[in-house]
């Protein structure tokens, strides 16, 4: 197993992650695991009652957990009210490397008009064209190409082989793996006979504050105005985002959803996987879509949405699919029989 | 909000859009933008109804529009017949930037028995392998791989990161963004017990002119022959196309859709995004697929097609899904109910 | 059409093959093609009974054929128990060319600590990070990023512009195509308040051997733990592996689908394209799942599994569409009507 290698003293953590300790200050801990595979030295965390077993018998040398859970604990404690964000604050804390050679790699081509901030890291052929601007201590992988008057805010990370086409303006503290691609033209024709007549796409993205967008994740710039992502937003692995889409802060959209032109979603949404949003709707704030819905009207109402049928056998799925498409027959059927049961 | 900026007079934009114009040809025009956006010095367009009222309140100092709706317009006119392709026209005027420096990069690494056409701009990093034909008055975006004996048609515009394998042809005009890959091995094995034996994928990749690939895409090589794509055909982001697949001039596929092996879609059809297409089946012409639709067989008559379920609450349809899976018995209960009535 | 050139004689042809040939052995094979498809010089393979009339007319120098079909062919045989897997190795002797320059490119960046076995070929602007490990008669293609303590076995293939993430084994004989992302950060969050917390993925990625991984496939690095990928997989492009997944030897996963966190996928299992499967189930082996389902349960028994409805034309399925949420009224429509009746 591949294993980051940090090591802290109980009351560094404690200190770090602004929790109480309850145990041994000077215990060691070099790595995060689960109740039920922690071994000595290792810090856990207990969240769910469905891991009541495992949290009394861990050999966790220490647990992030709720108060009212600490009898149960035959370990070092770290009170937590909420033991899961403190958990999550703790994996920062281990985690080791980073994307780039410290400082500039000799083979990157900085234009001479880029502005490049302090303490950044730019890794072996990167590119940063014309009037870019890299903020400060942003790391940028190898092979990642910056277009021109594009602009990444302060303490970013962006993995190797990103692009990012020119008029891109991304927040601070953004997060960017690998084969992401940001100002991809949108997808905008105009039909002449039988031919399509590119539209160009002049507007730009702008991306918020505390983004992270995962590898092969692809954002178009706007037709004629911006796509816009808000502060917060959490994108998967192999989203696509078209022109002139606007996202609400803080919505997370989870791996192979795409959202077609111009549709807004609101705040604090849950896209699944696999979601497909047509365009030009609207979705409201707090809504949540189920994996693999297709989402073919606005959404006006806060909520939980789905579409699609169940998983079945595919022997009975072929008979059932014909029936589904018998369904308007079923309805007259149902109408015949109610109208004669009535006479 | 990104913004390009160019200036024209209007006389020019009417001479360079070839349109009649009514009003004054020495109105200076920067940008372009809709109707109820626009502001002085912006040209606008008019190609529905719909916008009637923004058309008489527009801001815009010219508007593109349809010679009948020019008594309504308080702008100048451009009168056209297609006014929404003469829009698309504009927006090309006034796109601004390059995806590369001017020249050839001193960073790239060009085989020296490579060809590459006059006036050719290739950014840094880039690959050129051997026996490999650039086209006059390319732009080849950095870091981009053009693999050995591929060609790419003059007048192109190939974005940064982009992979061509060996032995894929591109026509000419080709506008090929981010990541798109063309000529990846087809998925093909043949299995021997439990093992898989790779089928060595030997065709390669022809695409016709005027051809634009969007982000993240992924074209796969033939296993014998060749995979096809036609004339004027335009290809959105993240769009999957397997090996042997043809697809018909002038046809449009949308984000997020699949083509497997040996598949053949017509010309003038429109794929919309998240279509999955099966293998080894037929599409006529002038066929459209609605978004996220599952074609599972072949397509003979034009027309407009759909699979899928609408969208509802969840809490509804968890219930429905029930009954999706029960059609069958739902059949047997309404013809023992008509054969009772029947007696 | 694009032509890979090799020649062997049909004595070689049999030899490395390890097939008994009826024929001339000093007859010249240049290439591989379909029975209809193939001329003089070229190997082709009949291994179903639907080819039978293609083989009796074929116009190829050879085919490979099972011994029972023998009589019926007009040209040289090489008789085969398993001819499809036969035909396959066949392919693998006319592929030519090969994904970077043969040795060292000197424009790679190599870290001084990282391990590169004998008969290497590393493409241009190749990086290769600290402590990464790559076996012996590996080709690396230009422009893809090995990150630090990552390792590739022997004899593997890495396409152009794939990116291999800190902490990735990969075993020997791997093909890994272009913008393949392998090692990107789990999607894991904690949510505090409005806010989503980034929960370090401190595990890496574990990969068999005999793997291949299609174009813009992207799996992402374990949380706590490592993802797995047994030997002999075989993913096509654009497919989705979220973090903490397990896939069984031998599994097959067709383009465009997707696996949510910490699914586990037996042995010898066909996941056809654009599939979803969601988080936390568990697929036995031997389980074939059709396209565009949406597996949203575990599945315990070995079979062959769909979701979805068929595709119909858009008219009617408007209307199928409105009924299917009226499933749960049908259902009540019909035991009102067999209470009535059974009075």
């Amino acid at each position: 197993m591949y294993k980051h290698s940090s090591s802290y003293s109980l009351g560094e953590l404690a200190d770090q992650l602004g929790l109480t300790l309850e145990g041994d200050p000077d215990q060691v801990i070099t790595g995060i695991a689960t109740l039920a595979s922690a071994g000595k030295q290792d810090l856990s965390f207990y969240h769910n009652k469905k891991f009541h077993t495992d949290l009394t018998n861990t050999d966790a040398s220490a647990v992030i957990l709720p108060e009212e859970a600490s009898l149960h604990c035959p370990a070092n404690k770290l009170l937590a009210d909420n033991p899961y964000a403190a958990f999550a604050r703790a994996t920062q804390l281990f985690q080791t490397g980073s994307a780039a050679a410290d400082g500039i790699h000799k083979s990157a081509s900085i234009d001479s008009t880029a502005i490049v901030g302090e303490g950044v890291s730019i890794g072996a052929n990167v590119v940063i064209d014309a009037h870019a601007v890299v903020g400060a201590n942003c790391t940028i992988g190898a092979n990642t190409v910056i277009g021109a008057k594009s602009s990444i805010g302060k303490d970013s990370l962006l993995y190797p082989n990103v692009t990012i086409y020119p008029g891109v303006n991304c927040g601070s503290n953004a997060i960017i793996h690998s084969q992401v691609v940001i100002g991809s033209d949108g997808f905008g024709f105009a039909r002449d006979g039988d031919k399509q007549v590119k539209i160009a796409q002049l507007g730009g993205v702008q991306i918020g504050r505390d983004v992270e967008i995962g590898a092969g994740t692809t954002i178009d710039r706007g037709a004629l105005e911006d796509t816009i992502i808000g502060d917060g937003v959490k994108i998967d692995n192999q989203v696509q985002i078209a022109h002139n889409v606007r996202v609400g802060d803080n919505t997370v959209i989870c791996g192979c959803s795409a959202i077609a032109g111009s549709s807004t979603i609101g705040k604090n949404c849950i896209i699944a996987g696999g979601v497909g949003i047509i365009n030009h709707i609207t979705i409201v704030d707090n809504v949540t879509v189920t994996a693999m819905s297709l989402v073919n009207r606005s959404i006006r109402e806060k909520g939980i949405y789905s579409s699609g049928t169940g998983l079945s056998e595919t022997a009975k799925w072929k008979k059932n699919i014909v029936h589904f498409t018998q369904l308007d027959a079923f309805n007259h059927r149902l109408k015949s029989l109610e109208k004669t049961n009535n006479k």
